[in-house]
C-alpha cells in the first residue's frame, strides 16, 4: 500500500492532494503520523480529500491503528490511517 | 445521532468505552474536537474502541469532516468524526 507519512508542519492541501492521487489510482492508501500535531495535519487532509473526490463519487472512509515504528533508534507509538474508498 | 465531545484533556480509553457502548446500541456515533489535542484523543479513543468491539465482529470506520461551531460566542473550526458500523 502506498504510505503517506504526514508530520506537523506537512500542509494538510497538499497531502489531500496526494491522497486523492493514490485513492484515484490505488482505491487506498495508508497515511502515517507521528504525535498530535500531525495526526491534525493528517485528518484534516482526510477531510479536504473527501471534497477533492465526492464529484467523482469517490466516498472514502478512515481506519485508525496503533503501529509501533522506530525514530532514530527510538520506538515510539504511531497512528495509521488506513484510507480507503467503500 | 449520539454526540461525544472529546477535549485535550479526555481519557482515550474512557471515550473508546462509551464510543464502544453507543455502536452497539445505534450503530452509529459522532465525536466533535476541537484542537489537534483534542482530535488526537478522539483518534486514539476509536482506535481502542476497535480493539472492544472487533472480537463481536463490529468492524467501525471514521468519516471525517469540518465543522463551524459556536464557542463563548466564537465562531471555531471543529472536527466532526462521524464513526459507523461497516
Amino acid at each position: 500500500m502506498f504510505v503517506l507519512k504526514v508530520s506537523s508542519k506537512s500542509n494538510a492541501s497538499s497531502v489531500a492532494g496526494a491522497l486523492a492521487g493514490v485513492i484515484r489510482e490505488n482505491n487506498e492508501a495508508e497515511l502515517q503520523a507521528v504525535g498530535a500535531g500531525a495526526l491534525n495535519q493528517a485528518i484534516k487532509a482526510i477531510a479536504i480529500a473527501r471534497g477533492f473526490l465526492s464529484p467523482s463519487s469517490i466516498n472514502i472512509v478512515v481506519i485508525p491503528e496503533f503501529i509501533d515504528i522506530m525514530i532514530e533508534g527510538n520506538e515510539r507509538t504511531a497512528i495509521r490511517l488506513i484510507v480507503k474508498q467503500i
